[in-house]
């Protein structure tokens, strides 16, 4: 499961964190859940971030997979909300849309996206993380959107 | 989601407690999961259960239901392991073959074995509620048949 903690403050954004939430392979399914939750409380403890925002799952192709993804998921959803974050969902073709300006991008455009955008040194080629990257990205990108709006009819 | 809490100390097993989880079906996913969180945390508090036993869940023909339940199945699995109960999971299968004998029973199969095998008043005819005293009752069963073995090979 990747991360990634935005300053979406800055012009570009600017992150401030990101990478994989480290589980052990074997250990069993409630061991590798509260292990995530360990990993989400110490990240949300740390940086204090005002929302999450969280890939919406749909039908994989592996059901033993989906299940234990859907299961992570709860736990992804359930940290934050008990921690007072705002928990958003985005399908894979709304953060695509966000960040490439196409809802068909492939994983590597959306990476080389992201470089540009957020003005990278070097670019996120771990496919978690930089999904990860893209989500906190296209949440970024509609609250700063809504914030106009707001601002253009208020 | 049902529950059960079952004294497998007696016998017969007796319901210490047994019910449904109250979520309101209007709120959000993450909402939801805490509401579920907060309950089994309570319970847990209250009767400090030994173990938890869950269904394991298999693909649902609903593909949106499915990923629900299993959200709602990782935060049944994280708050009993951080509460440090023992975790088991059991197939429908499993549960009908310790209940009734048979592991194609169907509901009202499993309904009536319960009623029998629990000496109880009166039957639990909803669904989740028997399905929950089920797996509970089999951990135990599963849990006494070990104890037994280990008594007669030590």
């Amino acid at each position: 499961m990747g991360y990634a903690l935005l300053d979406a403050a800055t012009d570009p954004a600017t992150i401030l964190d990101c990478g994989l939430v480290p589980v052990a392979a074997a250990s069993s399914a409630s061991e590798r859940l509260v292990s995530i939750a360990d990993a989400l409380g110490a990240l949300i403890a740390q940086h204090r971030p005002a929302a999450l925002a969280l890939e919406r799952l749909y039908f994989n192709k592996n059901a033993r997979t989906a299940i234990r993804v859907a299961e992570a998921r709860g736990v992804a959803l359930l940290c934050p909300a008990r921690a007072g974050l705002v928990v958003a969902e985005y399908t894979p073709q709304e953060v695509k849309l966000s960040v490439t300006g196409t809802g068909s991008a492939d994983k590597k455009q959306v990476q080389r996206m992201l470089g540009l955008v957020l003005a990278l040194a070097a670019p996120i080629t771990q496919d978690n993380v930089a999904d990860a990257v893209a989500i906190a990205l296209a949440h970024a990108q509609r609250e700063r959107f809504g914030a106009a709006v707001a601002l253009a009819s208020g």
